[in-house]
């Protein structure tokens, strides 16, 4: 039984962490914080959650005792802490942004802060199991991968060899619920009458997520920016609550059968637990993956072979963040990958 | 042409008076304030309002020019703000709930405020035009009603003599959209995550609007709270914009005919601008008053003709806000009752 | 291992039995059918479900080989099908309407249907576990309760003797989300634009519901109708997917203090694996029980202590349909409780 | 006054018609029918609708007497009617896609049906006003655009001169409400619990708007697909009622400035009545336009000058739709091109 703390257990992601866990046979949360409701208990907080009967302690609590802990803080709390519990000896899955990048200037442009632990971004394991599965499982440090990240390079990485065809910047134009977009800050954007009935494009060429998918994706592909240009992400906030649905529009140098695409994404899900993808003809909806940490992957080319559009569909909170956190933690102590997780 | 000011024109009562007001053939909006947005200009914040070219005034501003102000400020700043208005003999049409209770003490239970100008409260008229039309024409200070208060009365009221033969407290079970809820107030309860997907009742025994249906049920019909309680009022959430639908159960010593019913609803309607009753059968939905100052209201009654359930729809914003508030304008400055208004 | 057969798997309920039987540790899906998708297979139907291979059959598929029978069925095929079930030696949990009333006149009155099979009426159990458990446990037939009918129940019958002191007819101002009102059914009332930013009421005094509820607070209650009057029941349409929230309005005789109340509630809750009562002053909402088989329930009283609002929250497609069948699954097979629901 | 005869009056786009005429100074519904209502009264189908007394016609009614019919009926209906119709000296808006494609052929392929009245081709006049008021002045027969090409085609023709540097396939990622696509078709894809808290795309390569956008931007600008490559048009479904935001991405050849895509579209949003361009660095949402006939649009461009993200937001049902239809019959009978519209 592996000992859990999580640092940041009330905002969005925390929360789910508590709800998953709540069903995993091998984690037992022993501690759980939170700045905004420290002092009270769960139950009153979340009284949908039963079985925790633990008192939400402050922030800065010692973690001593824990095996593991989960960081779901922002960003410059994430990077002030980490350093201290790794000397612990704690194991870290951090579901911040503060590790994920590899270039702390790259960090500052996108995070707009300094980082102050960038001897640690060698270190830390982007937390992506369908292809980090051996580093996760001896890491100190895993950084959590965003949102719109894991979408999107669950969409893209599959299609391997292909991705060096490419001739164009692949565009991603993702769209996310609520809670993808930080649903418990506490501001106009996510406020009800603003959000419902309503749609928007934001953060156009300057989301954090778009250096993320950039570094894995020339890290792990012959996708090359010089040749094909950088890629595009262009986020968007849909009225409801959970998932991220991308479409993704590539274009490649010479023509692409259909069948090898399909053989490309079929291959790739037949070995992963996680990894669905649809027959030629279907895409998914969001609806297919919501409180799942599945990601479904459907693709369609049109007539000339050259143009691709994919559809990737996940739970922006599942494993587009915390069940793809428990994944990860299966991972790092040798239970099964699934245990916990639907 | 009546000249306007508008004391919080940003919130949601405010931006919904500006958006009805851009269609009024004779009122121009001399002055607007906004706490929140003063230096900006109103097409920057609200860019689907076209025509207004003003910026945001501070909330204290002289309103020396105007010939009516409407304050959409909360119920403590409209207390401080009304006597001074009236002093530099500016009418004004108060949407708070600043001065809608004739008795002070019953204004301090529900609101938690000490009323500052008590001695305003008897001139006060409520703005509700359907009842107080001529006392209205002539007002200094029109209290515009609560948004549940109006849906309740006019689906009470129009019963005339039958509410005399209540035996049992008439419960009021309403639904509101969630600017009827304070939808721009930045807390818990408006955010999106917290909305979608869910409804729950809230302020059970205890909204501040109970005692104004309470006070002018009295007042214009023979229905005493000695013999049939008190009303009974449970507001919820629903998770929509815009709408309140009240479900009104009512008791009677002996039968009433379902003809009687509807003969009063439709006669009293059939000398309204804005009430309309459905034919036997029909119930209102929300839809139907959605972005109009309309009322609509149906009734059922069972076999035994002593139970009734009375259903009425308005637009919380139009008829519940800002629209009855053009109406009472209107009628004070001896105008068209619908210029302006669906 | 239970082997189940499912006649009308690809409905709302007959999906959601899918659904929550794949994480169901002793019962296998042996059979499942559809008159719409007959031949094809479920995944391509439903391709969020894994772990299904299997092809929908035709309705009137034979049996043979099956321990429990659900039916996820109108309510004329269920009387059609139950009493040759039952004579093949399968049990049968039937989630229709058709033999939840007693009275087979007031069946005609409220389902305008004649009840073919009126002999079984006595026997067939009313699947409501925390009352009737020891009935089930043995049952051939089960009558899977209605949506409104639990939460109304379970609101209700734990107040006990208490509800000897009601001098009122109870009343029950339900909202349910729209798969609890027919939601694969293709009418006006159903369609998307139809019940967006909408909310009505619906079945005013005539929903089949109501006498079934009334039924079972005479039989398990000292509650009268000749003293209190009949209950009633007012559903109405929620602009979103799942769940049903009731309000329930008594008035008794004389004052009852909150602390009996509160009592009475949290013993009966003590006692059941899926009913929960908040602390005073703590109201449910749908969330707290959307995707789970709780039921929770919160309750005021006023100053009186003569009137006293209840409400109830549980999701309609869970306690209030296949959730609450596989309850009944487990007590009829000798599982726990808890096997396969949260 | 002129005299209007609407053919489909009680779908989606009829019922928008109906909306927006009661406020229009100058035109009179004389006639309106429905197959789905006739001998229906519109007050009992439409009760929001106020100031019609008219009862539903059938379909195939002699229309003499009007001067003008608007078509809201399905693509062969339409193109069954329209002969008829002129021949009669009638004037016609046809709001089906039957007269909008020149090419026969390529409307085949896209609609599945074979066109019957191909010598009307030529003479119809597509309806966007912005780019063809001189035609639509005289017009017997106007073609009123589709939905998701006025949103597309506004979004792109105002850059002139700069759509000859195109060197990639515009990108135009469409996400429509559900009335957009079709929302009063009783389908499983419209019906609530399809599309509440989903997303998804459709018809990827394969809608029927894609080969009239690709016309119109090659008629009217020097864009040519043989170097660009033909447009690709990926519709999407919001969880909405009313609504297409359009993401479009643009590659030029080489660098344009900011500055120079703002001056275009800022000069061609100052001589319409009804496009409006945001400032630098804004970007349109769906909420400032649903329920007005408004386009509004905003720029993106990267730090290469190459890519460029355009968004384009209208309402489906008024300037993509019903409201469009009325700009064209002020044009066509000598009215303020914005009467009856806001």
């Amino acid at each position: 039984m592996v000992r859990i703390g999580i640092i940041g257990a009330a905002g969005l992601s925390g929360r789910e962490l508590l709800y998953l866990l709540g069903s995993h046979d091998e984690a037992s949360v022993e501690l759980l914080t939170s700045s905004k409701y420290q002092g009270k208990k769960v139950n009153d907080v979340f009284p949908e959650l039963t079985g925790y009967n633990q008192v939400f302690q402050p922030n800065d609590i010692d973690v001593t005792g824990c095996d593991l802990v989960f960081l779901a803080i922002p960003n410059q709390a994430s990077l002030e802490r980490v350093p201290n519990l790794l000397e612990q000896g704690v194991r870290v899955i951090d579901l911040s942004g503060a590790f994920r990048l590899r270039d702390k200037e790259v960090f500052s442009k996108f995070y707009k802060l300094s980082h102050s632990a960038p001897e640690l971004l060698e270190e830390a394991v982007f937390g992506l199991p369908e292809y980090f599965k051996s580093e996760i499982t001896t890491a100190r440090l895993v950084a959590n991968p965003g949102c719109y990240a894991t979408g999107a390079l669950l969409g893209l990485l599959p299609l391997g060899e292909l991705l060096g065809k490419l001739d164009r910047s692949p565009i991603i134009d993702a769209k996310s619920g609520v809670s993808g977009a930080g649903g418990r800050v506490e501001d106009d954007v996510t406020i009800f009458v603003s959000v419902n009935e309503n749609f928007k494009a934001y953060k156009v060429f300057s989301h954090q997520h778009q250096p993320e998918i950039q570094q894995y994706l020339q890290d792990l592909s012959p996708y090359s920016s010089d040749v094909a240009g950088e890629i595009i992400l262009t986020p968007h906030l849909l009225p409801l609550s959970r998932g991220i649905l991308s479409t993704i529009y590539l274009h490649f140098r010479e023509p692409v059968t259909s069948s090898d695409i399909l053989q490309r994404f079929s291959t790739f899900a037949e070995s992963q637990e996680f990894v669905h993808f649809l027959e030629e003809g279907d895409l998914p909806d969001l609806r297919m993956t919501v409180h799942s940490n599945r990601c479904m992957i459907g693709a369609e080319t049109d007539q000339s072979g050259q143009n691709c559009v994919i559809v990737s569909s996940i739970d922006n909170l599942v494993k587009g963040a915390s069940g793809q956190a428990i994944q990860n933690m299966n991972l790092m102590f040798g239970f099964d990958e699934k245990q916990g997780l639907l």
